[in-house]
């Protein structure tokens, strides 16, 4: 999308989204985000998320998301399947399927739901770590672009660990991290950096390596309107790999506001290569 | 299925399917599974699994599934549309679909996968439990028939805590679990096991609430030559909930081998009403 209606915030260029048929939305590749190959799995992430959101038998808020990278996404444009495959009285769940040529490159199911009041409460509390003013912005020397859209700042399990090839003891990183430009935080930004750390195996091996996201399961365990009073506030995110095993690792991840709330945990696996 | 050729392991019964045509397949909910509503839902999961398993062009083992429980599976038959979206040299993506009539009532993604060998570690090792030996076998008096097809020997957050009516001050469940009768550990039964944690809700509220899954996901984090090595062993599984808000909850769970092998994680959530 160009022209003097496109969204200025390179998070909102990379899920506009056009309808094209009933259930069927068009998008493309934007150059902000590049990865090594092809664009941020987490803009990936957040453009199917995108598509349920603004179909317009949507019927409640994001509650789950299942992405399966089944391929390289190519530079350009793609469409998304979106339809429901069944809507219950408080909830709906969603097939996606992003395609490029006659190529599936991506598969995905999503939940959306009604919320109601009941009993409440996280036991899942943020680690005492310092607030992110006291830390230093890191690095956008990555090697990837879409880096330069976050500021992020690392407490524990930085990139100095990969970068110096020494290799960590142990897989944890735990990071603040917010859009820049500053963007109010939605579901769409928070499913987008819950793909935001680089892969444990970096940090364990103290090196690239080869390694990909195949399947990432986010649950958001915060309403709309505790997602959306973070405004533009930093989010502290901390992930660690349980087993790394047959050039497969998995990634689990949780995502709190400044003010406490858990709102979303996010599972994956990455294959490697060591 | 019924006869003769009928398996005799209730687990086998219940994810034993008959192919109808190309990418379909056909079976019935057995009354042995039985929960409160439906079968018990590791028995809907481990019955989609099967189902790519046995599929003429499965290529590598059973790495992720994510189930999305859409709605109540009646008793009686089902079937299971099941096919590749995506087939590359080292693993294949899975789209699955249980229907009722014209109902849809889960939808599944799967992935199988070659696993080759890397630098392996397993950061999460099992806590420091009793051995199965020295606890005792929980009583089946849950008011749900599943429960009968397995020996489980909790260490931390059983039953009890529900059942007296007091609550638990936190979510986790620890416990020895296998099949009954014995049955050698496979992905099919490793996969009901990662769902047969009792709802976080019920330890937490020191009752039964209504409660059920949404959506499951499951990383198989071993081999196959680990699984199968596993024989008629128990497995430890420990569970625990993030946040319980606006009447959904998570509950996160690793399964071990009694040699410290990390079999699996399993990540769902739950709704609930309190």
């Amino acid at each position: 999308m160009t022209g003097p209606t496109a969204p200025s915030h390179a998070m909102d260029q990379a899920v506009a989204l056009e309808q094209v048929a009933e259930n069927l939305v068009r998008g493309r590749t934007v150059d902000a985000w590049a990865n090594m190959v092809g664009p941020f799995g987490g803009t990936t992430a957040a453009t199917m998320l995108q598509a349920v959101i603004q179909h317009p038998e949507r019927h409640g808020d994001p509650l789950a998301l299942t992405l399966n990278y089944a391929g390289p996404v190519a530079e350009g444009e793609f469409e998304i399947e979106v339809r429901p495959a069944r809507t219950n009285r408080s909830n709906q769940h969603w097939w996606l399927e992003m395609r490029q040529g006659d190529q599936v490159v991506t598969t995905a199911t999503a939940i959306t739901a009604l919320r109601r009041e009941t009993w409440s409460e996280t036991e899942a509390g943020p680690p005492d770590v310092p607030a992110p003013e006291d830390l230093t912005p890191a690095g956008s020397d990555r090697g990837v672009r879409w880096v330069e859209n976050y500021d992020m700042r690392f407490v524990t399990g930085g990139w100095e660990w990969v970068a110096d090839g020494e290799g960590s003891p142990e897989s944890t990183t735990t990071m603040w991290i917010r859009d820049t430009p500053a963007r109010p935080l939605d579901h769409v930004a928070l499913t987008a950096m819950c793909d935001s750390f680089f892969p444990r195996s970096f940090l364990r091996l103290g090196r690239p390596v080869p390694a990909g996201t195949v399947t990432l399961s986010i649950h958001y365990l915060a309403t709309a309107d505790e997602i959306a009073a973070q405004g533009t506030d930093f989010i502290l995110g901390s992930v660690h790999a349980h087993r790394f095993h047959g050039n497969y690792h998995d990634e689990s991840a949780r995502l709190w506001g400044r003010d406490g709330t858990l709102l979303a945990t996010s599972n994956q696996l990455m294959y490697f290569k060591s």
